[in-house]
Protein backbone atom coordinates (compact mmCIF):
# COMPACT_ATOMS: atom_id res chain seq x y z
CA UNK A 1 0.00 0.00 0.00
CA UNK A 2 1.27 3.08 -0.89
CA UNK A 3 1.33 6.22 1.75
CA UNK A 4 1.31 10.00 0.66
CA UNK A 5 2.33 12.43 2.13
CA UNK A 6 0.72 15.69 1.57
CA UNK A 7 -0.19 19.23 2.69
CA UNK A 8 -3.48 21.29 1.40
CA UNK A 9 -2.85 23.92 -1.11
CA UNK A 10 0.83 22.57 -1.97
CA UNK A 11 2.24 20.50 -4.91
CA UNK A 12 1.35 17.43 -3.51
CA UNK A 13 -2.25 17.62 -5.03
CA UNK A 14 -0.58 16.90 -8.42
CA UNK A 15 0.67 13.14 -7.27
CA UNK A 16 -2.33 13.29 -5.09
CA UNK A 17 -4.69 13.03 -8.85
CA UNK A 18 -2.41 11.30 -10.73
CA UNK A 19 -3.01 8.39 -7.79
CA UNK A 20 -6.22 8.84 -8.70
CA UNK A 21 -6.13 8.51 -12.06
CA UNK A 22 -3.91 5.68 -12.03
CA UNK A 23 -6.35 3.85 -9.69
CA UNK A 24 -4.00 3.23 -7.20
CA UNK A 25 -4.46 1.96 -3.77
CA UNK A 26 -2.75 4.45 -1.41
CA UNK A 27 -3.87 6.33 1.96
CA UNK A 28 -3.18 9.54 2.74
CA UNK A 29 -1.06 11.14 5.64
CA UNK A 30 -1.81 15.01 6.21
CA UNK A 31 1.61 16.73 7.27
CA UNK A 32 0.25 20.42 9.55
CA UNK A 33 2.40 23.08 8.31
CA UNK A 34 1.22 25.44 10.46
CA UNK A 35 2.50 23.29 13.26
CA UNK A 36 5.64 22.52 11.54
CA UNK A 37 4.92 19.16 11.81
CA UNK A 38 7.60 18.42 8.51
CA UNK A 39 10.21 19.60 10.19
CA UNK A 40 9.78 17.21 13.16
CA UNK A 41 11.64 14.18 13.76
CA UNK A 42 9.17 11.51 13.35
CA UNK A 43 8.85 13.50 9.49
CA UNK A 44 12.32 13.74 8.61
CA UNK A 45 13.19 10.33 9.06
CA UNK A 46 10.68 9.57 6.52
CA UNK A 47 11.92 12.83 4.14
CA UNK A 48 14.71 14.79 4.81
CA UNK A 49 14.26 17.16 2.81
CA UNK A 50 11.67 18.48 5.60
CA UNK A 51 9.22 19.38 2.85
CA UNK A 52 5.79 17.54 0.90
CA UNK A 53 5.02 15.27 -0.94
CA UNK A 54 6.59 12.20 0.04
CA UNK A 55 5.52 8.71 -1.46
CA UNK A 56 6.26 5.78 0.65
CA UNK A 57 6.56 3.08 -1.24
CA UNK A 58 7.26 -0.94 -0.84
CA UNK A 59 11.03 0.00 -1.64
CA UNK A 60 11.77 2.94 -0.05
CA UNK A 61 10.25 6.87 -0.24
CA UNK A 62 10.02 8.69 -3.11
CA UNK A 63 10.58 12.71 -3.33
CA UNK A 64 9.76 15.55 -6.33
CA UNK A 65 6.95 15.84 -7.96
CA UNK A 66 8.08 15.10 -11.67
CA UNK A 67 9.86 11.77 -10.53
CA UNK A 68 6.74 10.59 -8.18
CA UNK A 69 4.70 11.55 -11.34
CA UNK A 70 6.66 9.55 -13.66
CA UNK A 71 6.71 6.57 -10.81
CA UNK A 72 2.97 6.85 -10.96
CA UNK A 73 2.51 6.68 -15.23
CA UNK A 74 5.19 3.66 -15.38
CA UNK A 75 4.12 1.43 -12.40
CA UNK A 76 0.55 1.78 -13.33
CA UNK A 77 0.85 1.35 -17.63
CA UNK A 78 -3.00 0.29 -18.60
CA UNK A 79 -3.80 4.04 -17.05
CA UNK A 80 -1.89 5.26 -20.05
CA UNK A 81 -0.91 8.51 -17.83
CA UNK A 82 2.37 8.82 -20.39
CA UNK A 83 3.93 7.63 -23.60
CA UNK A 84 6.40 5.68 -20.91
CA UNK A 85 7.72 3.59 -24.47
CA UNK A 86 8.13 6.91 -26.48
CA UNK A 87 11.83 7.87 -25.17
CA UNK A 88 11.02 11.39 -27.54
CA UNK A 89 7.60 11.67 -26.49
CA UNK A 90 7.88 10.80 -22.54
CA UNK A 91 10.88 13.52 -22.57
CA UNK A 92 8.52 16.19 -23.76
CA UNK A 93 6.12 15.25 -20.78
CA UNK A 94 8.70 15.29 -18.62
CA UNK A 95 10.08 18.42 -19.55
CA UNK A 96 7.17 20.47 -19.53
CA UNK A 97 7.29 19.04 -15.39
CA UNK A 98 10.43 19.77 -15.10
CA UNK A 99 10.09 23.32 -15.83
CA UNK A 100 6.79 23.91 -13.93
CA UNK A 101 8.51 22.16 -10.71
CA UNK A 102 11.90 24.02 -11.47
CA UNK A 103 10.95 27.66 -13.07
CA UNK A 104 7.02 27.84 -12.23
CA UNK A 105 6.70 26.69 -8.75
CA UNK A 106 10.14 28.36 -8.20
CA UNK A 107 8.79 31.35 -9.21
CA UNK A 108 6.15 31.04 -7.02
CA UNK A 109 7.82 30.17 -3.98
CA UNK A 110 9.11 33.48 -3.55
CA UNK A 111 6.28 35.11 -2.45
CA UNK A 112 5.71 33.14 0.73
CA UNK A 113 9.02 31.01 1.10
CA UNK A 114 11.30 33.83 0.44
CA UNK A 115 13.40 33.29 3.68
CA UNK A 116 15.16 30.12 1.38
CA UNK A 117 17.03 32.31 -0.56
CA UNK A 118 17.58 35.43 1.40
CA UNK A 119 17.11 36.80 5.28
CA UNK A 120 16.76 40.84 5.09
CA UNK A 121 13.14 41.50 5.69
CA UNK A 122 13.08 44.24 2.92
CA UNK A 123 14.31 41.59 0.26
CA UNK A 124 11.82 39.50 1.21
CA UNK A 125 9.20 42.01 0.78
CA UNK A 126 10.89 43.48 -2.95
CA UNK A 127 10.58 39.35 -4.02
CA UNK A 128 7.33 39.26 -3.20
CA UNK A 129 6.59 42.52 -5.37
CA UNK A 130 7.97 40.63 -8.32
CA UNK A 131 6.00 37.57 -7.67
CA UNK A 132 2.69 38.75 -10.22
CA UNK A 133 5.73 39.47 -12.90
CA UNK A 134 7.95 36.12 -12.83
CA UNK A 135 5.13 33.92 -12.14
CA UNK A 136 2.82 35.70 -14.81
CA UNK A 137 6.04 35.79 -17.44
CA UNK A 138 5.73 31.77 -17.16
CA UNK A 139 2.51 31.29 -17.52
CA UNK A 140 2.58 33.13 -20.49
CA UNK A 141 4.66 30.95 -21.83
CA UNK A 142 2.66 27.94 -21.15
CA UNK A 143 -0.38 29.78 -22.42
CA UNK A 144 1.49 30.37 -25.85
CA UNK A 145 3.88 27.83 -26.52
CA UNK A 146 3.67 24.94 -24.21
CA UNK A 147 -0.12 23.75 -23.93
CA UNK A 148 -1.11 22.35 -26.61
CA UNK A 149 -4.47 21.66 -25.44
CA UNK A 150 -6.98 20.34 -24.70
CA UNK A 151 -4.51 18.73 -22.71
CA UNK A 152 -0.88 19.56 -22.23
CA UNK A 153 0.39 17.31 -24.46
CA UNK A 154 -2.45 17.58 -26.74
CA UNK A 155 -5.63 14.92 -27.23
CA UNK A 156 -3.97 12.27 -24.46
CA UNK A 157 -4.19 13.26 -20.76
CA UNK A 158 -0.75 12.89 -19.21
CA UNK A 159 0.87 13.52 -15.68
CA UNK A 160 1.52 17.06 -17.10
CA UNK A 161 -1.87 17.64 -16.52
CA UNK A 162 -2.47 17.64 -12.60
CA UNK A 163 0.52 19.06 -12.08
CA UNK A 164 -0.07 22.20 -14.69
CA UNK A 165 -4.00 22.42 -12.46
CA UNK A 166 -1.98 21.93 -9.22
CA UNK A 167 0.34 25.04 -9.95
CA UNK A 168 -2.22 26.81 -11.99
CA UNK A 169 -5.11 26.86 -8.90
CA UNK A 170 -2.13 29.39 -7.37
CA UNK A 171 -2.39 32.49 -9.98
CA UNK A 172 -5.12 34.72 -8.21
CA UNK A 173 -2.93 34.75 -4.77
CA UNK A 174 0.06 35.31 -6.70
CA UNK A 175 -1.38 38.67 -8.45
CA UNK A 176 -1.51 37.52 -12.10
CA UNK A 177 -4.02 38.67 -14.37
CA UNK A 178 -6.07 35.35 -15.30
CA UNK A 179 -8.08 37.22 -18.22
CA UNK A 180 -4.92 36.93 -19.86
CA UNK A 181 -4.71 33.41 -19.73
CA UNK A 182 -7.78 31.77 -21.62
CA UNK A 183 -6.50 28.31 -22.29
CA UNK A 184 -4.59 27.89 -19.33
CA UNK A 185 -8.00 28.55 -17.48
CA UNK A 186 -9.93 26.27 -19.85
CA UNK A 187 -8.16 23.82 -19.20
CA UNK A 188 -8.05 24.57 -15.12
CA UNK A 189 -11.38 24.54 -15.45
CA UNK A 190 -11.72 21.13 -17.11
CA UNK A 191 -9.37 19.25 -14.78
CA UNK A 192 -11.86 20.66 -11.96
CA UNK A 193 -14.27 18.96 -13.73
CA UNK A 194 -12.70 15.80 -13.58
CA UNK A 195 -13.92 13.00 -10.76
CA UNK A 196 -10.63 12.37 -10.16
CA UNK A 197 -9.53 16.26 -9.29
CA UNK A 198 -12.38 16.91 -7.35
CA UNK A 199 -12.33 13.55 -5.15
CA UNK A 200 -9.07 14.52 -4.24
CA UNK A 201 -9.51 17.76 -3.25
CA UNK A 202 -12.31 16.78 -1.60
CA UNK A 203 -10.25 13.63 0.70
CA UNK A 204 -7.31 16.80 1.27
CA UNK A 205 -10.00 18.67 2.92
CA UNK A 206 -11.47 16.15 4.92
CA UNK A 207 -8.35 14.64 6.39
CA UNK A 208 -8.03 15.63 9.86
CA UNK A 209 -5.65 18.31 10.60
CA UNK A 210 -2.26 17.27 12.39
CA UNK A 211 -2.77 13.63 11.82
CA UNK A 212 1.02 12.45 12.93
CA UNK A 213 3.20 11.69 10.06
CA UNK A 214 4.03 8.16 11.72
CA UNK B 1 22.22 13.51 -35.54
CA UNK B 2 21.41 15.52 -32.45
CA UNK B 3 22.61 19.23 -31.88
CA UNK B 4 23.02 20.21 -28.59
CA UNK B 5 23.02 24.04 -28.10
CA UNK B 6 24.99 24.77 -24.96
CA UNK B 7 27.45 27.31 -22.78
CA UNK B 8 30.63 26.87 -21.05
CA UNK B 9 30.41 26.82 -17.28
CA UNK B 10 26.26 25.99 -17.79
CA UNK B 11 24.11 22.95 -16.33
CA UNK B 12 24.53 21.93 -20.40
CA UNK B 13 27.55 20.60 -19.58
CA UNK B 14 25.46 17.52 -17.88
CA UNK B 15 23.86 16.36 -20.93
CA UNK B 16 26.67 16.84 -22.83
CA UNK B 17 28.77 14.60 -20.74
CA UNK B 18 25.58 11.83 -21.31
CA UNK B 19 25.54 12.28 -25.33
CA UNK B 20 29.52 11.31 -24.54
CA UNK B 21 28.51 8.40 -22.00
CA UNK B 22 25.97 7.31 -24.93
CA UNK B 23 28.17 6.92 -27.19
CA UNK B 24 25.35 9.62 -29.24
CA UNK B 25 26.17 10.95 -32.73
CA UNK B 26 25.75 14.86 -31.57
CA UNK B 27 26.89 18.25 -32.89
CA UNK B 28 27.54 21.36 -30.60
CA UNK B 29 26.49 24.88 -31.28
CA UNK B 30 27.88 27.21 -28.94
CA UNK B 31 25.12 30.23 -27.35
CA UNK B 32 27.38 33.21 -26.30
CA UNK B 33 25.66 34.86 -23.51
CA UNK B 34 28.35 37.97 -23.46
CA UNK B 35 26.21 38.86 -26.51
CA UNK B 36 23.35 37.72 -25.43
CA UNK B 37 22.90 35.01 -28.15
CA UNK B 38 20.01 33.06 -26.02
CA UNK B 39 17.97 35.91 -26.12
CA UNK B 40 18.21 36.48 -30.21
CA UNK B 41 15.53 35.44 -32.36
CA UNK B 42 17.30 32.71 -34.35
CA UNK B 43 17.79 31.30 -30.63
CA UNK B 44 14.07 31.60 -29.31
CA UNK B 45 12.62 30.15 -32.08
CA UNK B 46 14.30 26.92 -31.51
CA UNK B 47 13.79 27.83 -27.27
CA UNK B 48 11.31 30.31 -26.30
CA UNK B 49 12.50 29.73 -23.03
CA UNK B 50 15.89 31.56 -23.73
CA UNK B 51 17.94 29.54 -21.95
CA UNK B 52 20.22 26.93 -22.40
CA UNK B 53 20.26 23.49 -22.95
CA UNK B 54 18.37 22.44 -26.03
CA UNK B 55 18.43 19.65 -28.59
CA UNK B 56 17.46 19.69 -31.14
CA UNK B 57 16.41 15.72 -32.29
CA UNK B 58 14.45 14.20 -35.25
CA UNK B 59 11.12 14.95 -34.01
CA UNK B 60 11.58 18.26 -32.20
CA UNK B 61 13.38 20.39 -29.47
CA UNK B 62 14.14 19.37 -26.47
CA UNK B 63 14.68 21.21 -23.42
CA UNK B 64 15.33 20.95 -19.19
CA UNK B 65 18.23 18.86 -18.02
CA UNK B 66 16.29 16.32 -16.29
CA UNK B 67 14.11 15.49 -18.97
CA UNK B 68 17.21 15.34 -21.49
CA UNK B 69 19.00 13.23 -19.72
CA UNK B 70 15.76 10.46 -19.19
CA UNK B 71 16.09 10.74 -23.00
CA UNK B 72 19.34 9.80 -23.83
CA UNK B 73 19.32 6.89 -21.05
CA UNK B 74 15.98 5.82 -23.25
CA UNK B 75 16.90 6.59 -26.58
CA UNK B 76 20.61 4.70 -25.76
CA UNK B 77 19.73 1.31 -23.68
CA UNK B 78 22.41 -0.19 -24.45
CA UNK B 79 24.95 2.19 -22.15
CA UNK B 80 22.65 1.38 -19.29
CA UNK B 81 22.43 5.18 -17.77
CA UNK B 82 19.51 4.63 -15.84
CA UNK B 83 17.70 2.26 -14.42
CA UNK B 84 15.03 2.56 -17.33
CA UNK B 85 12.51 -0.03 -17.12
CA UNK B 86 12.39 -0.46 -12.76
CA UNK B 87 9.91 2.22 -12.22
CA UNK B 88 11.31 2.88 -8.33
CA UNK B 89 14.60 2.99 -8.70
CA UNK B 90 14.14 4.90 -12.43
CA UNK B 91 12.14 7.32 -10.19
CA UNK B 92 14.90 7.50 -7.65
CA UNK B 93 17.38 8.62 -10.33
CA UNK B 94 15.49 10.96 -11.57
CA UNK B 95 14.02 12.30 -7.82
CA UNK B 96 18.03 13.17 -7.34
CA UNK B 97 18.21 15.03 -10.59
CA UNK B 98 15.12 16.88 -9.88
CA UNK B 99 16.42 18.03 -6.80
CA UNK B 100 18.95 19.31 -8.41
CA UNK B 101 17.04 20.99 -10.89
CA UNK B 102 14.67 23.16 -8.82
CA UNK B 103 16.41 23.27 -5.73
CA UNK B 104 20.48 23.28 -6.03
CA UNK B 105 20.29 24.85 -9.41
CA UNK B 106 17.82 27.25 -8.36
CA UNK B 107 19.74 28.11 -4.59
CA UNK B 108 22.99 28.74 -6.41
CA UNK B 109 21.26 30.54 -9.81
CA UNK B 110 19.92 33.74 -6.86
CA UNK B 111 23.95 34.33 -7.10
CA UNK B 112 24.03 35.29 -10.66
CA UNK B 113 20.92 35.68 -11.36
CA UNK B 114 19.09 37.14 -9.07
CA UNK B 115 17.37 39.41 -11.12
CA UNK B 116 15.05 36.59 -12.13
CA UNK B 117 13.09 37.01 -9.11
CA UNK B 118 13.50 40.73 -7.63
CA UNK B 119 14.52 44.00 -9.29
CA UNK B 120 15.60 46.21 -5.90
CA UNK B 121 19.92 45.69 -6.37
CA UNK B 122 19.89 45.26 -2.38
CA UNK B 123 18.02 42.80 -2.32
CA UNK B 124 20.06 40.99 -5.49
CA UNK B 125 22.89 41.65 -2.69
CA UNK B 126 21.14 40.34 -0.22
CA UNK B 127 20.05 37.37 -2.37
CA UNK B 128 23.94 36.99 -3.35
CA UNK B 129 24.99 36.89 0.60
CA UNK B 130 22.86 33.99 1.04
CA UNK B 131 24.18 31.68 -2.06
CA UNK B 132 27.16 29.77 0.63
CA UNK B 133 24.29 28.62 2.96
CA UNK B 134 21.35 27.95 0.69
CA UNK B 135 24.02 26.30 -1.67
CA UNK B 136 25.87 24.91 1.40
CA UNK B 137 22.73 23.55 2.60
CA UNK B 138 21.57 21.76 -0.12
CA UNK B 139 25.17 19.58 -0.49
CA UNK B 140 25.29 18.51 3.06
CA UNK B 141 21.90 16.93 2.63
CA UNK B 142 23.52 15.20 -0.95
CA UNK B 143 26.72 14.54 1.25
CA UNK B 144 24.81 12.75 4.12
CA UNK B 145 21.68 11.53 2.85
CA UNK B 146 21.50 11.36 -1.06
CA UNK B 147 25.08 10.48 -2.39
CA UNK B 148 25.31 6.58 -2.24
CA UNK B 149 28.43 6.22 -3.40
CA UNK B 150 30.67 5.53 -5.10
CA UNK B 151 28.53 7.02 -7.96
CA UNK B 152 25.26 8.41 -7.08
CA UNK B 153 23.06 5.83 -7.16
CA UNK B 154 25.65 3.24 -5.37
CA UNK B 155 27.65 0.79 -7.52
CA UNK B 156 26.42 1.74 -11.06
CA UNK B 157 27.13 5.50 -13.04
CA UNK B 158 23.81 7.08 -14.46
CA UNK B 159 22.63 10.05 -15.30
CA UNK B 160 22.64 11.70 -11.96
CA UNK B 161 26.14 11.51 -11.85
CA UNK B 162 27.15 14.27 -14.57
CA UNK B 163 24.68 16.17 -13.54
CA UNK B 164 25.91 16.40 -9.89
CA UNK B 165 29.75 17.18 -11.13
CA UNK B 166 28.14 19.73 -13.24
CA UNK B 167 26.51 21.50 -10.56
CA UNK B 168 29.84 20.65 -7.99
CA UNK B 169 32.22 22.31 -10.17
CA UNK B 170 30.11 25.67 -8.79
CA UNK B 171 30.83 25.41 -5.34
CA UNK B 172 33.88 27.78 -4.61
CA UNK B 173 32.30 30.41 -6.98
CA UNK B 174 29.06 29.53 -4.56
CA UNK B 175 31.11 30.63 -1.26
CA UNK B 176 30.80 26.60 -0.02
CA UNK B 177 33.33 25.37 1.78
CA UNK B 178 34.20 22.42 0.09
CA UNK B 179 36.37 20.39 3.18
CA UNK B 180 32.98 19.68 4.59
CA UNK B 181 31.77 17.39 1.65
CA UNK B 182 34.73 14.86 1.15
CA UNK B 183 32.32 12.28 -0.69
CA UNK B 184 30.93 15.32 -2.90
CA UNK B 185 34.43 16.28 -3.46
CA UNK B 186 35.65 12.63 -4.47
CA UNK B 187 32.62 11.49 -6.47
CA UNK B 188 33.49 15.47 -8.19
CA UNK B 189 37.39 14.29 -9.08
CA UNK B 190 36.29 10.69 -9.83
CA UNK B 191 33.65 12.06 -12.51
CA UNK B 192 36.96 14.51 -13.75
CA UNK B 193 38.95 11.39 -14.08
CA UNK B 194 36.77 10.16 -17.09
CA UNK B 195 37.60 10.24 -20.55
CA UNK B 196 33.73 11.07 -21.05
CA UNK B 197 33.54 14.30 -19.37
CA UNK B 198 36.78 15.18 -19.93
CA UNK B 199 36.14 15.33 -23.79
CA UNK B 200 33.38 17.49 -22.91
CA UNK B 201 35.04 19.66 -21.03
CA UNK B 202 37.78 20.26 -24.02
CA UNK B 203 34.81 20.53 -26.27
CA UNK B 204 33.27 23.56 -24.80
CA UNK B 205 36.45 24.77 -24.19
CA UNK B 206 37.56 24.92 -27.79
CA UNK B 207 34.16 25.95 -29.45
CA UNK B 208 34.35 28.47 -31.01
CA UNK B 209 32.43 31.66 -29.31
CA UNK B 210 29.82 32.92 -30.47
CA UNK B 211 29.10 29.80 -33.41
CA UNK B 212 25.65 31.54 -35.09
CA UNK B 213 22.66 29.64 -33.54
CA UNK B 214 21.18 28.28 -36.73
Amino acid sequence: MLILYFTPETCSLATHIALEDAGAAYELRRVDFAATQQQSPAYTAINPKARVPALVTSRGVLTETPAMLAFVAQSYPAARLAPIDDPFAFAEVQAFNSYLCSTVHVAHAHRMRGYRWVDDPAAIAAMQRKVPQSVGACFDLIERHMLKGPWVMGDAYTIADPYLFTLARWLEKDGVDTARLPRVMEHRARMAARSQAAKALADEMAAPIGTPPA
